[in-house]
Parts: C-alpha cells; structure tokens; sequence
C-alpha cells in the first residue's frame, strides 16, 4: 500500500475550509462550487480541488459540493466528529487566556484540567475548570481521558514538563513555549511559534514595498 | 513585469529555516547543505531549494550554503533585518501574555504600548510597557512610528477596534479575536485561529490510528 502523505498545509485549509462551509450552512445554502469556496476563503479552485481529491470524491461535476454533506466530511476527516478533553500546564497569562479561548469549544476541544505549581492558584477554578497541583497530572489525564495537552509554561520549564507528559497516557503535545522540545516518539508534538504570523505580516509588508517601487502594485 | 506570487507556506518555512540556521551558526557551522537543512527542519531537500529559489541564486553547486549568508539573506527577505515597533490593544490575559512573549523580541518585534479601556489599568506598566487608555491610540501609534497592531480584545470588541485602527497610521494587523474582520485595502490582516493548531494533531492522531490499522504503521 502506498503510504499517503498529506500536506500539512492542506490540513491547515480544510480547517478554513470547514468553518466557511458552517458560514455557508447558516445563510441556508444547500450547494456549492470550488470557485465560491475559493473565492470564499482565498486560495485558487484548482487548490481547492486537490486538497479535497487527497480524501477521495466529493462531489458532482457542474453540480458543485453539498455544504452539509462536506462539512461533516471534513470535520471527520480532522477527527473533530467527537469531543477531545485537553489539559493545559502552567495557569499563567498565555494558560488562563488559552483555558478562556472560545475558539477551542467551538470545535470540540474541552479543557478539563489545568495544572500549575503555585500553591496559591492550586484548587482555585478557571472559567469553571479546576487547577490542579502539577503531581496530579497523570492521575486526572487517566480520569479524564484526556489525549491532547498544551504546555504554557516559561520556557526554562518546558522540557521538564514535556518529560512529565511522555510519562502519561497523552497523545499529543501542543507547545506554546519558544524552546525545541524532546519527546518520544509515540507522542505527536506541534510547536507554535506566534512571532511567524509577525513575519509573514513583516514579509508582505517588504514585499508590497518593493513591488509598488517597481509598478507592480499601487 | 510577472507578478511573483509567493506561497505563505514558503513565508512561513523560511522562518523556521532562519531559526535553524541561527542554531547552526552558534553551534559554529559554516557551511550547510540544503539536505542539512532539509533534515533540520523536517521537510524535503527539494522543497528547501524550491524556496530558497523563489527569491534569487543561493549558495554553490556541491559546496551548499554559507551559514551566515542565507541567515542574513532571509532575516532580510523577511523585512527583519529592522525593529519593528508594535501595539498591543487589550490588557486581558491573552494582551499580557503576548506582550510578555519572549519570542517576539528575540526576532525584533518591540511593544512599545498596549492599549485598554478599564480605568483601574491606565498608566501601569506591563513587562516595563505602559497601558495607554484607548483614546490616545491614533496619538501614540505616531509617535512611536508603529506599522503592526496586534488585537487581543473580546471577539465581540474587535471590529471597533479594527476600525479605531484604521483610521490611525497602522499598516498591518494581526488577530487574535475569533472573528472575521473586515478592514480597508491598504491595511495588510492576518487571522490567528489556535484551534487550528489542535486540529492539525487531531489530524495526524486519526490518521495514525487509520494507517496502524491498515499496516502502514506500526
């Protein structure tokens, strides 16, 4: 069997892709073309097309897609058709405002713990949700059934928590923290580094400088 | 002239190859090939020379880059061979902890003010960077020649604010809001949507159980 290698950027677009098509779902449309996601969302159709081919046929030629029908393709294809508990470490600013994120319910995911060191925060609730002393971690990620954590920790600290994780029934390790972590191999490990979404910013920025400069743009 | 049309892939893969050659400098490399670089950072040779090919003629057939070189080429290619002044508006949890973010200033993003409207926060200084009342937005944004704004506000605050911003001398923005901004022309906007993050490990965990099931992996 060949072995399939989906582009992560592809991932990334069906995600888009999926909450333009819940836009869609809500203004009562029924159908839909390549072209009108597109141009919904801003890539090209031809891009659309091949994003979507990787998972098979959706779809009738000059009919265009069903919204419903493929939003629920989509949503199950990134594994959102059930409810994921995840636990954040570290109840600083960037773990409080991520325990708050309305973003994360939205598509299912569900912090159902939040772990710190600091005995003053310990006990106390976030939004609801329990903060729980850092030697509880194995134990409620088992009660909880958690498989996602989010490390929100100062970077000095990360590895150690990293550590503590692979020690655990989690699954996947979502890295807020600037440091290069190391995990085992069972587990799936995401960095986000929030300073690319700068650059790309600063990119177009240069970009649309120079081509003004040479005509290309007003 | 043909107009360039650079992928944000490629934006975003040239950050990560600049923070890899940052490594390999301080480790004393001199030379790298882009198979070196390539297995740095988890992508294919190929697609290291299909970037780097986008912007000119790098390095030398057999003999690979020159560390130092590419780095500098692609801090400036990015727009970051300059510092960057930015504001943030939104003293909440997710404003503190990005104005606390380490990696912004290591890449030469600078906050020189945050912005909110609860009284209580005026005047305090956050990380050594002052609370201005959102009034005086237009006002400081001049005077510390601030082109980047970042948007930490409730969702249900941020178009207002998009529009206080673009009546000011800002020229991009970067939202942290889980909603869909609308903003004029000239004014570059990115969204960041953190569930997105989530959804790319829900991803790969669905597919790893799916090709462990087939055989494809163990």
């Amino acid at each position: 069997m060949k072995k399939l290698k989906i582009p992560e950027a592809t991932v990334e677009r069906l995600s888009v892709y999926s909450r333009f098509l819940a836009q869609a779902d809500r203004k009562g449309i029924v159908t839909i073309s390549s072209g009108e996601i597109a141009e919904g969302v801003g890539v090209s159709p031809a891009q659309v097309r091949k994003d979507l081919a990787y998972f098979g046929e959706f779809g009738t030629r000059g009919v265009g897609y069903n919204v419903k029908d493929l939003y629920w393709h989509i949503i199950k294809i990134l594994g959102l058709n059930t409810t994921w508990p995840i636990v954040i470490i570290g109840a600083g600013n960037l773990g409080t405002a991520l325990s708050m994120y309305g973003g994360f319910r939205e598509r299912g995911f569900k912090v159902v713990g939040i772990f710190d060191n600091a005995p003053h925060k310990i006990g106390y609730r976030l939004n609801g949700i329990e903060i729980y002393p850092i030697d509880r971690l194995a134990e409620i990620i088992e009660r909880e059934k958690a498989q996602i954590a989010i490390i929100a920790v100062p970077a000095e600290h990360a590895q150690e928590v990293a550590d503590m994780l692979a020690k655990t029934s989690i699954r996947a390790i979502l890295n807020f923290a600037p440091r290069v972590l190391t995990v085992p191999e069972h587990i799936e490990l995401r960095n986000v580094d929030l300073s690319v979404h700068l650059e790309i910013l600063t990119f177009n920025l240069g970009f649309r400088r120079t081509a003004r400069a040479v005509g290309v743009l007003r």
